[in-house]
């Protein structure tokens, strides 16, 4: 039981139901010092709000955070940052249908087989909603990796069955996905992509997607050898996302098809990798060893679980939105089979505002790992 | 720093470098009373086994297990469970040209990067041998789950570049998958694969594959619904594993290309449903939530986190084995570009060795996950 | 660093500063379909709230707690619980001198040479104001519990230098200790330590006192034999308050005094012991273990940390409260000696305002370790 | 259930019942490249050896440890550091007696009431032999620490009743309490105690006793604010000691009958204190805070759960060790009542033995803190 609390140097602890009276988070292990601001936290969830005025979505609501503790004179106490978001534009009435019936696709059933009970408005913590407390915890992250010029970027690679370019390719352009609603990443893809998703609305139907992260900045030396290795807490923080379905990295699924010979990353000297963080970035290698890049990156930024200095990069696929608009067969909670139309706002699409909340969670697995790091996994006496 | 203890309340935590005195593990948490014979722990040992006899690897261990502690009179005592198993076939010596030379594709310069020196003989740590420990562990984790009717089995499902015929396709055969060294579920698949990989191995190259795995008997309820997902436990379990680059639930990749209306899987009720676990098995649903099953699993057996009934399905990518017996341009301790060719003994393709690993991580997070949801220090049956 | 969550299953993360704008705890891990009231929580916060109107402490607060989640229809969800108290009474101008003094006795200095900064009004977030969010959390948890039959009771067993008579003792009375302000259950002895504490606070000086503690209904079989003995969870939680300075448990250190031949607790056949749980309490016995009861209870209810179904006996010491009304010497921020005088409201002793702090961090132990050894997510009576 | 892991980043996992084949433990996190031996490790099992020739205890051990990863050409590799030791003295027939009566003021009949079932031969678990795993963990975390200076050092402060003068007193030499099997730093008090002790044993009698222990060369800043308290985390350790009953800090439960303006330790600049860290020690302070001493310690080292730069000091106290040669009634398994006659070879007075044990478990917590807060509380971009 429980789940609620990700980490363990650097924690967020979050909660709330989608129709409750708040949903949030508490960041634990923050360090002091850092400055960091309301709009910090405030800007992220923009970023993931519904409503953003596009197409996938048409929920609103206004998410503006309030910190309660953790922050004084414009810098963290090293003391827990909580932080609260109202919930304020929860129409129950749309839900009292669903009270005795199981939403194909959703967590209904599996909730009150675990629980007994359940919240059915909304998907009560089931909910998309839940996410705004991980986008708030993860502002706080992103600050903090900021700081040490770690940068964490995500895109909409697919949506509708329609693939984007990715970088390298013609039109792939990252400001682009911070302007379009959609996320993508090139203009004309984005044009294409809404418009099938409109289709699919008036068809009451949704659509899957996949969501590229790519982290820059990162030094070498991140994640631990077995268990905790990079990829592998990056992996849990990505499916533990609602609707997601899968997870891969640097060429991923298509590496189980090729061969060592094509896809062994060799090492090259520093300075020749075109990626690869600086030696002279913050972390500084331990004495004898040398400064080196890799002449390619199908690892994905890690080998072995620890980050190789090169940017990390991993793709997350999400299914389809389960609450679509057309008449679907169920069972009640008298176990009987019915029928079910699911009503209320619901997005088509979900990929594009999950890319908000895959930085966050990357945020929030980097900071933890980098807090790990720091001290010294290398024994020196004066740190 | 560690990363090498695993889980909440049913925990292992493994030791051991691939040309030190022993691997193994401690299995902390594992309930008292549950019958277990040193047998139970030998035979999956014997099923990861270097030099099954198979075209996939050519290194002999015979890989004995010693169990330390927490056995008494056939019976585990709810005190820890130490297992070690000593190496024996280490030759350091076809190493020694490793000392000063970064092995693309493996964890040698990242290791390096992070804790300044390293046991350069196989690996040290990074290498293979360490699942011996966790095959161990989750041979406990396999008796207790066994005695739930909890069933685990993997299969090669591609490898080289081939793929198998899955369940429901023609030929599928799983205890086929149980006699062939690349434990591929087709008999003439098996053949052809094994062909593949001899051709490589001659080219002195090296191939990826998928492991597939499939759980029948999970009861409903299991998994934690926000962080502490079953399929984000089970991700960080698989990206855990060495040369893991994805992992993919049920429909998968695929479902973020499909359609909300073609991919729900709508409950239906119980009986009518195959695969599902029968309404009186061993975990009683809470007082008026009605049995039910889904009439697809394209959800693989997981939604919002927690388990349906259905089998948990999934599959881990891997990526070729990256020492080849190819030469290759890599980078030296001296920082300077140099030319390397890898001797030793090492498998073309690791995916049909995985398979053992991928189902003792999945019942290491299930048996912790199952503890989590039931009573005691005291094993019984029906609790 | 962090360090604000606490427990294993039913954990709690409390946050807060004396003066930012609120304080709470997230309760998480509770399990589903437990009745629970906003009533439930706010008694508890008035049993430890300071001015209840005795003579230990001046300041005032409302402390109304707001129930954010994890609540739902009078049941708990499974979900988190988040809490929340507003601070109403902080009055900064007093804390103005202390931003460049440190306190003797205080955690101001500690504070600095660890974080850099510290919130200096009120103690921030070492004040005693903290110990509201593990108030609030212990009363779910408490709640929890009850359901159980385990009961937890402290009182002032000493305060000022004057000893409380216990149990057994002529004039102790549990009921007294919930009427006066001190907590002390003995009439007379409580007007003498008013009168003590009255002439302290005059003088400008403070004292210290000792809390004892008893929990009833706890069935044998509690606490993990190893490290995570019950003791010792009670003791790093009654350690992690304030101002204790020591713990001890049945006998406790008179024990270290005495003889084997008169402080061995000697089995007796259940029924005949008084005290212990009754043999058909709620945690049945594995088969072929006959209920027993103990003839003493000199180890205070726990044998090789595991509980003996005897009531839980500790007592934990608190030193006088550092904030004293005399003029101390100190050293500045400028590295200077200096005189301080401290103003402000503040106890003189802090036991009889620890009792219900100690309780809470009491539940929230038991109910981590009862919910280790008992089933499930979903709540019910017979487990 | 499990419990058998210790700590968070510098972790601990023991195992090994008392007449099982081996006992041993496995540590995780320590940093790479600390200088290790195995004299290191067997010059501490040498310390807590049963058998020292004293008149304490009359088993024999030779106590042996073999190490079977993580060290490699001398140094640690930064991965698990599993240490067994051979159980090679148990003469299981002493304990056939035992079997089907459980021993007054031992953990026989709690362990059933948990598990069902138990080792009965020596205690198996619950043994005093469960801590040779921990003394060897222990080890490790004293070289450890030693590189940064800090240093542990506990002895036999009263034992059968006899107190024994403390350090400042006439007669204390911490050198005689590691030359006396008692480690009774005083020579004409160990003989006394020596005494009292050989009494006893002929009386068929055991005794009690206090152990302490003071901890030099920590810097100010260890240990978290809230649950994570320095003297939290050792107080955890020290309960989690089979005989521990209770535990004080500084003036401990004296400071709960003493007065404010007599305890608090006031700041004065840093050289005047005596037994402070020097401000250049080697975590320095942060920007702006100045070095302070404290010009007494009755906070024992630790003020707001943070490290003072003074020495931590506590004292343990042992209860009398309840395996006596006198004549006990007791329950058998058969649950009517019985006599009871212990046989075989016991300890006396545990304290002199328990004395490495506490230096072994507070090296424990102390690595783990020190990992924890080498990184930093406080933020620095140049870390």
């Amino acid at each position: 039981m429980g789940g609620n609390v990700f980490g363990t140097i650097f924690t967020v602890t979050t909660f709330g139901e989608s129709h409750g009276p708040a949903c949030g988070a508490v960041v634990d292990g923050c360090p002091a010092g850092l400055p960091l601001t309301l709009e910090d936290i405030a800007r992220e969830l923009r970023r993931r709000r519904p409503g953003g005025g596009g197409p996938s979505t048409t929920r609103f609501e206004a998410d503006e955070p309030e910190v309660l503790s953790g922050i004084f004179e414009g810098k963290t106490l090293g003391t827990p940052i909580a932080i609260i978001i109202r919930n304020t534009s929860g129409r129950s009435a749309d839900y009292e249908e669903l009270r005795d019936a199981y939403r194909p696709g959703h967590a209904d059933w599996t909730w009150e087989a675990k629980y007994g009970l359940r919240d059915y408005r909304g998907g009560g913590r089931s909910s998309g909603r839940e996410t705004a407390g991980r986008v708030a915890a993860g502002a706080v992250a992103k600050v903090f990796l900021g700081r040490y010029g770690i940068n964490i970027q995500s895109w909409t690679s697919e949506a509708a069955g329609i693939e984007v370019p990715g970088p390298g390719d013609g039109g792939f352009d990252l400001a682009e996905a911070e302007t379009n609603p959609l996320r993508v990443p090139h203009r004309e893809k984005a044009r294409e992509i809404a418009e099938k998703i409109e289709a699919l609305r008036r068809e009451g139907d949704s659509a899957g997607g996949t969501v590229s992260c790519k982290v820059t900045g990162l030094p070498p030396g991140l994640g631990e050898p077995v268990f905790g290795k990079l990829d592998a807490r990056i992996a849990e923080a990505m499916l533990s996302l609602g609707a997601a379905k899968g997870i891969e990295f640097g060429a991923g699924f298509s590496a189980a098809y090729g061969r060592g010979s094509e896809l062994n990353d060799c090492p090259i000297p520093a300075g020749e990798g075109s990626g690869a963080v600086p030696p002279g970035h913050f972390r500084s290698l331990p004495p004898g060893v040398p400064a080196l890049a890799y002449g390619s990156n199908n690892a994905g930024g890690v080998l072995g679980g620890i980050s190789t200095g090169m940017p990390l990069e991993f793709k997350t696929a999400f299914k389809p939105v389960p609450s679509i608009g057309q008449n679907q067969k169920t069972v009640g909670r008298d176990g009987k089979i019915r029928d079910l139309c699911i009503r209320g706002r619901h997005d088509v699409c979900i990929a594009p505002r999950a890319g908000p909340v895959v930085e966050a969670m990357t945020a929030l697995v980097l900071a933890d790992l980098l807090l790990m790091s720091l001290p010294g996994a290398c024994f020196k006496l004066d740190p």
